[in-house]
């Protein structure tokens, strides 16, 4: 096991009928905002829960944060945040909402001229302004994890962003939220959230045992609960089960200790950004080329995978690592998942150049566990995803 | 799953070579206490890593805090607080010192006139003199929960205490560490570890897929481990693992939307406080004994053990069920760790009635996951466990 710190300070709050708990967890003296998406939450009701639990304190509302939290729209918020001198930042809404948030904590108390310097210079958020969130979709673990990812449209770029003061204050998870997502974005958080354990699993033995069950723990938990959520939205047993993998898979334990990849992700945020893909699918579409190229790096863990995940249990370390990609795809399929760029878009030719020059660019010389996977290997990668 | 709240601000630095990373973590101003044991790690290099690694600070020492931590003793540490106008504490040991550390993290800040009161009382400890560790044996999870077991001599009690306010600051967990405790104390602690692990897993399904699954990974890896780490001490990996699986079984986690029994401990704390055996081995008397008696109650749960944790697949869930049981008991015995109450003492007679009676005193009626383990079913399983 690799030597690693963790602290991760936020409060879950989870279960039925939990929302009206915010009342207790935001200060009675802040004034907020109450930051939204698209309004999805005031036709299911969770804008009336949330509204009611702060109704003593006083509220300024934003709403319109969009799927790929768009800076400039951002931007607008942070000027309600100064001109309504607000101390207190909650989120109610999915990982964009919860991102945006984020940047809005840091760039709410940055000492530079341009927030933007926080993404482009990867400045760490020591201090930011204290947030917290009602969760509504569960997928991207943002809501237990100090990062989050800006998408800024008149570059067509995404990028990253975090540090230690980024933590939400407080989460609550109500598992009850997922009766009224849509079955696309279900297929998307329990797509995102099993790449997200794979990120943090799918590179080579280093003996930490624990580390790699608690990630297949995850795997196989959502692999069991994701016909069930698909199916029957309102099954609040199996909703839970997914809500609470979907924030263990991304709350930061899973990576202690461990190799991890990330390479997925730095190639899936290029399809958003170019195609405005669904985060979840590019990811969909990069892995299972992502580890045929790699292979021969990874095919310890992919057999281990196959076998403990899977059950796997003939043939070779090759076979059962291949067998571990095809059945991943099979998986993602099942969810309705398509896994080819062609089946986003007719557009697909010079992508992968388009990624590889990017990279090359930006200096991102060297992705992946082992940090040689440069910018050639990854245009052969997106290559092989068309 | 049922609702729950978790929230564990503990900052945790892993991994070999650590110790000199004390210097960071606590205040430059601070004054500090350096409490430990009875000695040991004056022999195997640790205190002299600590005192480097604090040497620009203000530092009192207090040592000889024994096993199972003595409240008298406690008492002196606390007027030396006092005396010297302590701010922050530092245990370095394990489970005894680090929970002696934290009955005087409350107490040093307790508005009451007896400090026994906030263990005889129950007194919840919201805020309490901050206090970091570094965890020189693995077993009880203290480094990284806010609960706390202390024993006083002259009534033969264990009782429990604990408080939002407990988590220590950071714990640093060096596995090198290992290397020199003795087998007996290695034995003891994947014991603690693993019947931690079962107090918050050995109850009844309740949909909680997820939380099983974690369960069921640090039982894998503590037997996975258990044989390395007694072989071996000085095996880095696998010391590594067996310290890491030590603190997820009892840092809050794997208890969180799930029922939790932890009736074997209730018992087994009588055992130490009557006969000073040590702590895991009486768990290891009450464990079979308790399983057996609830059998109805718990063979579902039971049989799911045998089957994900011992690849028991023969049989019915009886019949699995019993047979999980028997391997415990022989994992037990594999490590050194005898299951008789008989192994230990020759007194053994009237045990049962004298805990029983002492909890129908504290009215303690109705222990365990259903609270219906009442005081002549407590005398019972004990009587079965002579």
């Amino acid at each position: 096991m690799n030597n690693f710190e963790f602290k991760n300070p936020t409060k879950i709050i989870f279960g039925k009928d939990t929302i009206a708990k915010l009342e207790n967890e935001i200060p009675q003296d802040a004034k907020v905002l109450l930051l939204y998406g698209g309004g999805s939450i005031k036709k299911n009701g969770i804008y009336e829960q949330v509204k009611s639990a702060i109704k003593n304190l006083k509220v300024v509302e934003f709403g319109g944060i969009p799927a790929n939290p768009e800076y400039a729209v951002l931007m607008d918020a942070l000027k309600i945040i100064k001109d309504e001198e607000i101390t207190y930042l909650l989120a109610v809404g999915g990982g964009s909402v919860i991102d945006g948030t984020k940047i809005l904590s840091a760039a709410a108390l940055f000492e530079g001229d341009i927030p933007w310097d926080i993404l482009s210079k990867g400045i760490k958020t020591e201090k930011g302004m204290p947030f917290g969130t009602v969760l509504t979709l569960p997928a991207t673990g943002s809501e237990m994890n100090s990062g989050a990812v800006i998408t800024r449209a008149e570059t067509k770029e995404k990028r990253t962003m975090g540090g230690p003061g980024l933590f939400p204050e407080f989460s609550i998870l109500d598992p009850q939220v997922i009766s009224s997502i849509p079955q696309r974005q279900l297929a998307n958080g329990l797509t995102d959230a099993f790449t997200h354990v794979l990120e943090q699993y799918m590179t080579y033995p280093n003996g930490a045992l624990l580390q790699d069950r608690f990630a297949e723990s995850v795997l196989q938990t959502i692999i069991e609960v994701a016909p069930k959520v698909l199916k029957d939205p309102t099954d609040y047993k199996a909703a839970a089960d997914f809500m609470w993998s979907c924030t263990m898979a991304l709350n930061g334990l899973l990576q202690k200790g461990v190799p991890t990849d990330w390479a997925v992700h730095a190639m899936g945020h290029e399809l958003t950004a170019l195609f405005g893909i669904d985060h979840a699918r590019t990811l969909a579409v990069i892995a299972p080329s992502h580890y045929k190229y790699n292979f021969e790096a990874k095919k310890e863990k992919l057999a281990q995978y196959g076998e403990r995940v899977w059950n796997i249990t003939e043939g070779s370390t090759d076979d059962k690592a291949y067998a571990a990609i095809e059945r991943t795809v099979a998986f993602f399929h099942e969810l309705g998942i398509d896994t080819k760029l062609s089946d986003y878009t007719k557009d697909y030719e010079g992508t992968a150049e388009t990624i590889s020059k990017r990279f090359t660019e930006r200096g991102w010389l060297g992705l992946g566990e082992h940090q040689t996977l440069s910018p050639d290997k990854v245009e052969k990668i997106v290559k092989m995803a068309y």
